[in-house]
């Protein structure tokens, strides 16, 4: 175990300051009434205008605040940092969640230290929910949060955005193959579900495709709570791919096992 | 178009009373800490000690307001109506969203007057939402709720709780080959996914093996936001079944007649 930055309860609360500022961008685009008809060329797509707002207005804050920092985003070009830190934003993590109304979504923010993400936050602002890792704890609005013993696929909810997220067979048979065995399966969740699983209401959560910016906030999240998260080779999750968290780690060395073969 | 039933809107405020005494007999069970290794005969199960006690006291409203209504829930014996009027319970659909965390179950109220439900109500605590709909009219909060014109599958937003639902390859089939034209399939949902395809989000739910008390609270709801619910042969959604609700008649009327071959 390392030693944990001496500024990690600096940079926490600025990661707040920099969620309350993609809610108040954010806020106005979700459920706002929609025209399906205006297609085309320069149509009006509200999930792409939350992200941007969202995250320029993290963007500027990350500016302000710490310049030599790096920032890598989904919307906008990398900036390189001068220090140790990158932060890694996902404004809207969950953008068909977004469009179809669903409270499921949320903006990821990460701090990684060189090494990997030392700091993540989800927030769904909707639900009123602020999801909060430093790898070592975690806490939901400010209550710390475990995640549940559950060594037995057998007796494991497992959560899953999507199948389609499987996109080669061989991906798709690994996954149904570990839902077969599972006591419960249910899909849709985005960062939600892990969320879930830092809380003890889920088990596992299996996913393939993903980007940096969809996992980096989650991890210190997961693993905060006591779970443990990497992809199915059992490497760091923080450059996305096929994912998997568990939140018994016990369980997670199993599963690792099995979908690394 | 009958003419509405003159107790209606008291019909409608009593369902609210209904809504309220189940979320109140709920809350204490939602995200209530779990251990995972007290199986066998004789577990703790939440989901069945909050649906009991939803049930239980909403069965205990209505003898006492309206003796003479029938009642038929998911826990308890049927008791016959001495009156058109029979209630139609479910305190809580969507019992996998409930044990995972996930905010998108909901208590089902409808009251049924002996030819369909003519009033439905879904009561979501969590997210402080309730839809009402009275076939002709719905609301969420009290503010009136309309669905979105779309006659395009290639335009459509598509919902379904779970591909799990197709237990035959030809329910399977048939459902593969409209999620593959639409615009957009998320999967779960549950009786969440209705109410947004009534506030004009999602444009489509297609789903399988449904129980009357699945069905009956939602039907008043899409069919009063402008949407068109039903079986998919066209027929009334109230027995349960394979169903479907569309935001736009039109487009439910194409998606029948492919789902009807």
């Amino acid at each position: 175990m390392r030693t944990p930055d001496p500024q990690l309860e600096e940079f926490r609360r600025f990661a707040g300051v920099l969620a309350d500022a993609a809610a108040s961008a954010i806020e106005p685009y979700f459920r706002a009434p929609l025209a399906v008809e205006d297609k085309g060329v320069g149509r009006y797509d509200p999930v792409t205008e939350a992200d941007r707002a969202a995250e320029r207005a993290m963007r500027a804050l990350i500016r302000e605040h710490f310049p030599e920092h790096g920032i890598l985003g989904e919307e906008d070009e990398a900036v390189a940092a001068r220090s140790p830190y990158t932060w890694v934003l996902d404004p809207i993590d969950g953008t068909r969640a977004f469009i179809t109304g669903i409270p499921l979504w949320g903006t990821l923010i990460a701090l990684n230290d060189g090494t990997g993400p030392i700091l993540g936050v989800m927030n769904q602002p909707f639900t009123g929910e602020r999801y909060e890792g430093t790898v070592t704890h975690a806490w939901r609005n400010g209550e710390p949060i475990r995640t549940r013993g559950c060594t037995s696929l057998a007796q494991a909810r497992v959560m899953c955005t999507s199948p389609y997220l499987f996109d080669t067979p061989a991906l798709r048979a690994a996954f149904d193959a570990v839902a077969a065995e599972a006591q419960l399966v249910r899909f849709g969740g985005d960062c939600y579900a892990y969320c879930m699983v830092a809380s003890g209401f889920v088990d596992v959560v299996i996913e393939a495709g993903l980007k940096p910016y969809d996992t980096q906030a989650i991890i210190p999240i997961v693993d905060g709570a006591g779970g443990r998260m990497s992809t199915w080779d059992g490497e760091s999750a923080q450059h996305g791919g096929a994912v998997i968290a568990c939140g018994d780690p016990v369980l997670h060395a199993r599963l690792v096992e099995r979908l690394s073969r």
